[in-house]
């Protein structure tokens, strides 16, 4: 999916959600658990419930990979069943991958080409040869972390050299790789108030902002130090979502708890004039 | 498995090498390719070759993940053979993994405990709570990357804060995560001048060194700036073995070449007086 058509999209459905499908096996409804494939029966429900009001789901890979075998085939049901009922929705695979050339070849081979995700998130460590192997796919992205929402980004994302810090140098360093076309960059919204400084680096860039809900970042915070005039935004909730209830109700919820979220999105974009 | 038998692992078999399990379904010699599981079929060849010379195996992930669910199975058969007729040798998942706290807890439950690694590779970038899960499985390892052996290493790793490089910063700030019994560091034999440097910082740790052979990087080298008096070293060679011939003798090829670095390995740590 190219920029304009993720833009378009964030326009017709009035939203810039992303819904997080960090589906924990231990963490599913009771009565699904006697199923042939829990994981996928709960993200399809989870799905058709929000499908109206979301631009984008990511699978956080380590979910499926702790299931070995079986998770795996729970992610590449996953992904079919999203590509085949809403094949406009931007499909991130959020996997963290990095490494040697080579590798991260087979990397990008896994993700972008063999399960046809639209992007991946990527660790930036290992530099250049780490990431651009994932930029040579057309209409496929990059997502490079850059200052994430945990509390261990204090450890080294900010340390400084000669006063850049180590994710704006990573921003900074990666505008060398590739472009507003086919790269984006994780600023979690536990950070929200550097996100000024952040679009002085990349005006134009998507960000994926991860940590709102559950990890306590304020949608509107990120807004406001965050949307430019293409939105520039998909901001993701996991947790406040497909996890809000744990009965029979929680596809129901989590329906409600996304078009909670899109109320509020369509709201900032009327502001920003975008609609 | 703890440092001890590690350690005895070494002096009983005079070798430090680890045989990196890159095995790119595209590089396999074309006999195999006919057969119901070529990659795992290959793998038993080359570890049967080379095991009585080697105190590891490295699978690197992304050569099984970029097959997807056969990729997967490959992996957990190969796992399944090496702990089933060598369960004396170190098992690294070259996973290159590290997300937030609750994610990282799901990708050491992927490879410490349904795949039943030793150890994983991780990456720093994202601090403490991304690298602390998977310290919490006991004589289970931590293999943090700290100096990469590829080109892109220059671009982040070497940046400086207060004279402190960020890979210096990453072995520093570690050792108030783990200690030589549960964390070693990654760091590129294309680099070995670095490595005195590096053993003032953690003068115990084993050192995961890859870059000898393929990439560049020289065995003696390693050992003259690395060698501890445990001999704190793991050197891996991945293309330089697996695929040292294409045809039928791939594995008779593999094992010389491993006997041939194991002979220089029993020379070093001769040198050093642990043999």
């Amino acid at each position: 999916m190219n920029y304009t058509a993720l833009f378009e999209q964030i326009k017709k459905k009035k939203s810039f959600l992303c819904v997080g499908l960090d589906s924990d096996i231990a963490k599913i409804p009771a009565h699904l658990q006697q199923v042939a494939d829990p994981v996928f029966e709960f993200n399809k429900a989870v799905i058709d419930a929000t499908a109206g009001v979301t631009i984008a789901y990511k699978p956080n890979i380590a979910f499926y990979e702790s299931r070995g075998v079986e998770g795996w085939q729970s992610l590449e049901k996953t992904v079919t069943y999203i590509r085949q009922q809403y094949p406009e929705i931007f499909l991130i695979a959020d996997a963290k991958r990095g490494d040697i050339g080579n590798t991260s070849q087979m990397y990008a081979k896994a993700f972008l080409e063999t399960l046809n995700f639209d992007a991946i998130t990527v660790a930036p460590y290992m530099g250049e040869d780490s990431v651009t192997p994932f930029l040579q796919y057309p209409e496929k992205w990059v997502i490079l972390l850059a200052l994430t929402s945990n509390k261990g980004a204090f450890d080294f994302q900010f340390r400084e050299d000669k006063g850049v810090k180590l994710y704006e140098a990573v921003l900074r360093k990666s505008q060398e790789w590739g472009d507003k076309q086919n790269m984006m960059y994780v600023v979690g919204a536990t950070k929200a108030e550097m996100l000024g400084g952040i679009r002085d680096i990349v005006p134009d860039h998507f960000l994926l902002v991860p940590g709102v809900g559950a990890q306590g970042g304020s949608l509107q915070e990120v807004a406001k130090y965050g949307m430019n005039s293409h939105c520039g935004l998909i901001v993701n909730s996991s947790r406040g979502i497909i996890f809000a209830d744990k009965t029979e109700q929680f596809a129901v919820r989590a329906g409600e708890e996304a078009r909670k979220l899109q109320g509020e999105m369509e709201i900032l974009l009327k502001e920003k004039g975008i609609l």
